[in-house]
């Protein structure tokens, strides 16, 4: 019983350690505030890594705002490598599946240095 | 005062003619159902013209869901050409200035020739 437990314990330890691998560079958008998802993103982007910021559905505009205040006031050297929009199909309890709306915006910690316009 | 009613109508007409001529390949997502939006890109589409899908604030998720059911549904010959988020700086009636993020959709209508993989 003890052994079972403790099994059981490891393998969420694995588990939670696989998804952070997984997703270590990631900010998912949910109904926290605002100023929350801002905060993980400048983590992220002050290891010199790109920062993806997932939504959808709904918090898809959420998503945009963190992305505009981390540009215009928190991280200004930031910038926007990619912006993907996408569907992603989900099954509810139901075995229904539900098609909802996916984004996601990539954000490189510095500018590329431009060449000298004229 | 007929003179001055006339006036005012030619001025009316002038200004929604100048209005339609700058926005005759955008749509502006507001409240309204989604398949009017979807139905207005479409128009624009099959003139063999690119449509930008424009939206601000809590539209933004909504400017997506249109882009993705046109593009997977009614128009899958379309393609994302561009997709730019920003931020507006609205002023309100108490001349106070709110900061509004807004997205600016790109579709193509057809999808440029890719060079053959093997």
């Amino acid at each position: 019983m003890g052994e079972e437990h403790r099994d059981t314990r490891q393998h969420d330890r694995d588990r939670i350690a696989h998804r952070r691998e997984d997703n270590d560079c990631s900010v998912y958008i949910g109904k926290r505030p605002t100023m929350n998802y801002v905060m993980a993103a400048m983590v992220i982007l002050n290891k010199n890594e790109d920062c993806t910021i997932k939504a959808r559905g709904r918090a898809i505009s959420h998503a945009v705002d963190v992305a505009e205040i981390l540009i215009n006031k928190f991280y200004p050297s930031a910038f926007y490598k990619d912006i993907k929009i996408s569907t992603e199909h989900l099954q509810n309890d139901d075995h229904k599946v539900s098609n909802v709306s996916s984004m996601e915006i990539v954000l490189g910690p510095r500018k590329p240095q431009e060449p000298e316009q004229n």
